[in-house]
């Protein structure tokens, strides 16, 4: 049955603005459906204050993290500011195995690089509606300085360059609404034949004979 | 507002095999939801027994037809066997506005065509969840000679090859299901990058004004 091979999750990239609310969306996306599942960086940076092994990343020792590497066991690494940053393989592969949908929460040069590796990965960039909420959510979180306020807008500025390489754009104006219109982005992304290429080769062959059929 | 900019229609163009039940299913989706318009195609063939006018096809004579091509009142025209076909601009354009996603039954050199000269078209491929089922479907009419179901699974067959170029491949198993699912698509794709040009650009703009802001 051409219909039913197809029944692994869909690797999910998800990016955007700081201050769009990925935090929150993806958290609720969690809870409200049981076939997602959150990868879990591995990173060689130290600990900062709230932040759980296992939770927020995996913390590891840069000889750990380079034995990894070497035992191909990341989908994608990088090295910022002297640290390792990387997606182990092992629990992805095992999660999409189990029909799960596993998001990453990576910027868009860990994005593209993932597309290219994996053409299949569906890639989601969420925005606030405007400019001007966006500003609006980081001054309301009232902790950061204006400075850092400015610094966030200007890098939005420079990401919002590179959107159109991702597969949707999802605008966060309200979190339910938010949360059921990338759930049923993911539902539709199943129908795109990248996705389908399995059932596309089955019916294709199974037209094929029965053309050869007809003309024996 | 960004986010109120885009409210168009998106122009469907749907294909399927013969005895996917396409038919079937935009009838279905016409029925249920009020935003969408299907087009009728203009024709100088004659009208077949049962073919009004208006409903499957406008027929026309090719004096008026060619007079339509020079007043560029088609999105695309061909001829077939002596015959032009075409898809008349005016109304397709009027329902767009009007917010309709409006639905092209063409093939797929017509597909093709539309979405070349209309990148933010949408192009959906309806096929039964398999080649044993279609051959099931075609044979249950009882009103097709064996030798035409060859041809048409002939054609099916051929028809699979080029299936890639569609952005969603639709399976119509159950009919409710599939009208659901289309019905999702549709509004999925509202978030692709290339129908939300307008709030890229506007969002991008207005975070280039706050770090402007910032820097004065």
């Amino acid at each position: 049955m051409a219909n039913t091979m197809q029944n692994k999750g869909i690797l999910i990239v998800l990016s955007g603005f700081s201050g769009a609310g990925k935090g929150t969306l993806v958290k609720k996306l969690l809870e409200t459906y049981d076939n997602y599942a959150l990868s879990v960086s591995m990173t060689t940076r130290a600990p900062r204050e709230g932040e759980q092994d296992g939770v927020h990343y995996f913390f590891s020792s840069r000889e750990q993290f380079e034995e990894k590497i070497q035992a191909d066991g990341f989908i994608e690494y990088a090295q910022y500011c002297d640290n390792y940053y990387g997606t182990p393989k092992a629990y992805v592969e095992e999660q999409l195995a189990a029909g799960k949908n596993v998001i990453l929460e990576i910027e868009i040069q860990g994005a593209l690089q993932i597309k290219k590796l994996f053409p299949e990965s569906l890639l989601l960039f969420v925005t606030p509606p405007t400019a001007a909420e966006l500003e609006r959510r980081l001054k309301s979180r009232g902790t950061e300085t204006e400075e850092v306020i400015a610094k966030r807008l200007a890098r939005a500025s420079e990401e919002s360059e590179g959107i159109e390489a991702y597969d949707y754009i999802v605008v966060n104006d309200n979190l339910e609404t938010c949360v059921e219109e990338l759930h049923q982005i993911v539902k539709a992304a199943r129908a795109v034949p990248v996705r389908r290429e399995a059932f596309i080769k089955e019916i294709r062959e199974e037209l094929k004979g029965f053309v050869k059929g007809a003309q024996n």
